[in-house]
């Protein structure tokens, strides 16, 4: 865990009192949950939402799952066991932005949403996948652009109202290589992510509740070294990420809706999710 | 954690191997996986699924959030704050069956399956909501029996095939009273749950996924000192338990589905598991 650069400017005009005092209402569940008005979260999935397909996007944690800083993020203890205890038992000691994770806006924010104020019908929400499997095949650098959003929209039309982009880079495919991490002998580490202008494009000017990767970290490897510009800007938004989704080769671009199931802990930054493709 | 009695033959009768061999393939998803024959879960979910509300049925968890033994099961540790580093980071250390969780099969059996095992089409499932909270009141040693589940059938006719069946003992709405863990001074909880004869009828008569509670444990406080007997015989089965569901007031009895958002940790016994009912 790094703690990254000082960036109070951006910080300032995206805290989330900021968006309300300036009318900023989508996806707020927090704001009104608190407010007590009807929540924004019935109405969010007030339209019909069907699917007869379940795809996992989770990868599978365990000890010793890759993390930027090489840092042991992810501990068990065997509390008891069935040949001793006739009974299997375990604790785990956990960083909460392990694995196949959740991002709450209060990670990289000062006063946003915690993992337990956001709505659970805001985390049932169109998916979109931008494919640059490609371009990170030639280059780890690369990162998910304005341009990568208009081609998909050229293809498949406006993004959906409410959806979460994710980029499939192809490194969902690459744990257990170490690539995944991208490390090199100076300790910056070398993985695709969201461009700063696209997570700015998708805030100012498309409605859009989440963005996910398929890598460690919501900006690219070289940006998490320190300034994190799309963590800051996006989750100051009061909008969540989730990182390190599964399975991205077997979902189509639109159609299908993503559901994160997190666990509700109060305070927490974000936690090991259970990431689920309903189509 | 109170390491129940040895309960040798039970355990059996009732293991996944067992099971295998008498040819039971109801639900057993791991063993299709680890054979690489189509998963049975797909073709679990190929009836559509259709929902246009989401209902969250997850205890928020927080530090002494209550357990029987009085143990504090979940901690958390905050390696990084907003104020000092520019990001907020927590750690935890948390026994996996605190708050609102799952129980797999590996829990209480030698060889079940573990939480990341269950394909996550297993898990969700229609939901049943068998009502005792008037008895409850009275009696908080009292049980669900065959004959709740016989009067809930005669009202909804039969359990939908695979369903989940839910427990609403309005222990849920005690959460922070002391009865919510119903210790006495003998170190005994006095909390319903299940009663070991309507675990087993759901397992030989009728096609059950799973069984959920709105209490701390699947079996009664008083069975949860030592015999947990519907543990054994349940999760021996290769079926999975949800324990400390909240708001059961808010579903109706039949017509939901349940789904578990339980993370995917190598080898878990269960975890805090985002439970939301599906309407
Ligand atoms: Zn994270
Ligand atoms: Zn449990």
């Amino acid at each position: 865990m790094c703690p990254p650069g000082c960036l109070h400017s951006m910080c300032r005009t995206a805290t989330r009192r900021g968006l309300l005092k300036s009318g900023f209402t989508f996806g707020l569940g927090a704001a009104t949950a608190v407010a007590s008005n009807p929540p924004v979260a019935i109405a969010a999935t007030s339209a019909k939402i069907a699917f007869s397909e379940t795809i996992d996007l989770s990868h599978a944690l365990y000890e010793g799952f890759p993390t930027f800083s090489g840092d042991k993020w992810f501990t068990v203890e065997h509390l008891a066991t069935f040949a001793k205890d006739k009974v299997n038992l375990n604790r785990w000691t956990i960083v909460e932005h392990s694995g196949t994770h959740v991002d709450a806006p209060i990670h990289f924010s000062a006063d946003g949403m915690t993992a337990d104020m956001i709505p659970i019908s805001d985390m049932i929400v169109p998916l979109v996948v931008i494919d640059i499997r490609a371009r990170a095949a030639d280059n780890p650098d690369t990162s998910l652009t304005p341009d990568d959003i208009t081609r998909w929209e050229a293809k498949n039309g406006v993004l959906p109202e409410g959806c979460c982009v994710v980029m499939n880079s192809g490194w969902h495919k690459l744990l257990g290589n170490p690539k995944f991490t991208g490390n090199d002998d100076q300790k910056r580490n070398h993985t695709p992510g969201f461009h700063a202008e696209a997570a700015h494009f998708l805030i100012t000017e498309r409605k859009v509740k989440g963005i996910g990767v398929d890598t460690l970290s919501l900006d690219t490897g070289l940006n998490s070294g320190g300034a994190f510009p799309v963590h800051y800007e996006w989750l100051g938004s009061g909008r969540w990420g989730v990182e390190c989704l599964a399975n991205l080769d077997a979902i189509p671009e639109v159609g299908a809706h993503l559901l994160l199931g997190t666990p509700k802990v109060r305070g927490a930054t974000g936690g090991p999710t259970r990431a689920i493709a309903l189509i």
